[in-house]
């Protein structure tokens, strides 16, 4: 299996985004195209002693950051690290691409450069969370602020074939975002697609509110792309102000250290548990090939783990699943 | 000044709401109405020693459940304790009505029963969080799922008086929820509202993302109900999860139990810091009346906080400042 990786994407690109493949090659014997500019990659290889074996590079000058517009990939910056794994995707010169770039950007080159699984009509953006049972996915996270039922539809689908075929849950639950549990909740959207999926094969086990999240009551939650984003969002946003504060106290004082020895091993555990690190990579379910966004934030263990995630969904063939599953 | 308390809205009722009334009584010398049975109000205060001084009762047997209707309180449960409240405070007995209650109704109370300030298209359900530096107002919580933009200029500005007014937080900062900082990110909604806002002569700093609603970068989030329902509550599920974490690594072994002896008194004021009972009052603004939303979860310190926060919105005028401010 070869496997695309945008060298450039992300804040702690180059070096992490390198090391983390050097270490997938070594523990799943994938081959990786790197994409990006090659004097600079070899540069970083040499003086962080990462080994190249198994690494091809396809030099590339230019990079998409965070303030570059979500069609910089398919307009001004055509020679960028991440339109240039877009391209070589397409052509088949790989079996998935990663990034840990920008998701706007990742979203439309997925979209128009990759094309859409026949009937889709919009590819999600669809993250992984912790939750307090597992994980749960999340879609749309972002890709599509304006939705409809239809499209709710298909995210439950493609979202029950990954977490069933690629994160071994059996029969995923499959709950819908809303602001109360009676099925007359919410705005025409979540009315109308609660009745949809009410009436699907899916394993729909109703509204679920904000609350529920983190729970562990279903496998996937479905939604418009602004309240993903915004559920997301939230949800780093409050676990990052907690461990903080957590870190705080246990660093501030030396009651704090001494404390923190004695339950140093369980702290660390909570904190792997609700580490995004763990579920690294948000697929953009709908795309014809496996495209997947890194967490921005990635360092080397996160590319690790949604390189492995990714080798899960090529080796289930999760697509033609999918593709089936929509009729 | 005199209160109206629904005695039997929440999880605790009636006993925490009575005993938090005693404890306003004595704390702000305020008087006090508790709208509910009688009967069982006294059998508990006399079983719980709660000295009933400046607390008169309106009785009333009838009281409307987590599961009731919204509409009930105009319908088919007048009798109740909310909907007594809410008759007594449109006929001017007391001057502001607090209950625990089913949030659904107490919206639709306020809106048909003690009608809106003048101008105001509809009321918004406004909880303050905790933020990192303090705390912030979001609005709208979940009263209305479907919003146009002039409902959100005016939930900014009644959130910017509620601010400035009560929570003394001078040019408080209003964000717009949105999926990006871009003035063009986002529905049609937030877009027009972006320019609406920015035009205003509110203290407007942008979009915010999920991530920093936590954070302090502002003391107000606008938002429509459904996302801020959705944003609401993740906070919530999410601290409520991590929170229990860490009580299970604290209690869950004698090394942590250890552990918790040293750090005690710094993970309590955690706990405080990010505990909604600190802000137990969420106004309904909009309303002609002031009408507080206490959290359903309410102890006797909830009362007593909300009851606190309610005095200084009476005292201040807020809502004619709020309806002078809207022209």
């Amino acid at each position: 299996m070869k496997i695309i990786v945008d060298a450039f994407g992300g804040d702690n690109a180059p070096l992490e985004i390198i090391k983390g493949c050097a270490e997938s090659v070594s523990k799943f014997g994938v081959d990786i195209i790197l994409t990006g500019k090659e004097t600079k990659i070899r540069e970083v290889a040499v003086e962080n002693k990462i080994p190249l074996d198994h690494i091809e590079i396809e030099d590339c000058d230019d990079v998409i950051t965070m303030h570059d517009s979500a069609e910089s990939v398919v307009k001004t910056k055509k020679n960028s690290s991440m339109a240039v794994g877009f391209r070589l995707l397409a052509e088949g010169k790989g079996d998935a691409f990663l990034s840990a770039g920008n998701s706007g950007a990742l979203c439309v080159g997925a979209t128009l450069l990759i094309k859409r699984i026949k009937g889709i009509k919009r590819p999600a953006f669809a993250p992984v969370l912790p939750s307090v049972t597992g994980c749960l996915m999340l879609l749309d996270g972002g890709a599509n602020v304006d939705c409809r039922p239809e499209m709710l539809r298909q995210f439950a689908v493609m979202a029950s074939v990954y977490m069933e075929k690629v994160m071994k849950i059996d029969k995923p639950r499959i709950g819908l975002a809303n602001v109360g549990t009676e099925d007359h909740k919410g705005t025409e959207l979540y009315r109308e697609t609660y009745g949809i999926l009410k009436e699907s094969k899916l394993n729909f086990i109703g509204n679920i509110e904000g609350r529920d999240v983190p729970s562990g009551i279903c496998d996937v939650v479905v939604c418009d792309g602004f309240t993903g984003n915004m559920i997301l969002k939230t949800y780093e946003g409050v676990a990052a102000v907690l461990m903080k504060e957590i870190k705080n106290i246990f660093t501030g004082s030396t009651k704090g250290k001494m404390a923190a020895a004695l339950v140093m091993k369980d702290l660390k555990a909570m904190k792997n548990r609700f580490d995004y690190n763990t579920y690294g990579g948000a697929p953009i379910l709908g795309a014809s090939k496996p495209v997947f966004k890194v967490h921005g934030d990635a360092k080397a263990i996160t590319l690790v783990n949604a390189i492995g995630l990714c080798i899960d969904y090529v080796e289930a063939n999760a697509i033609d699943v999918i593709s089936a599953s929509l009729k």
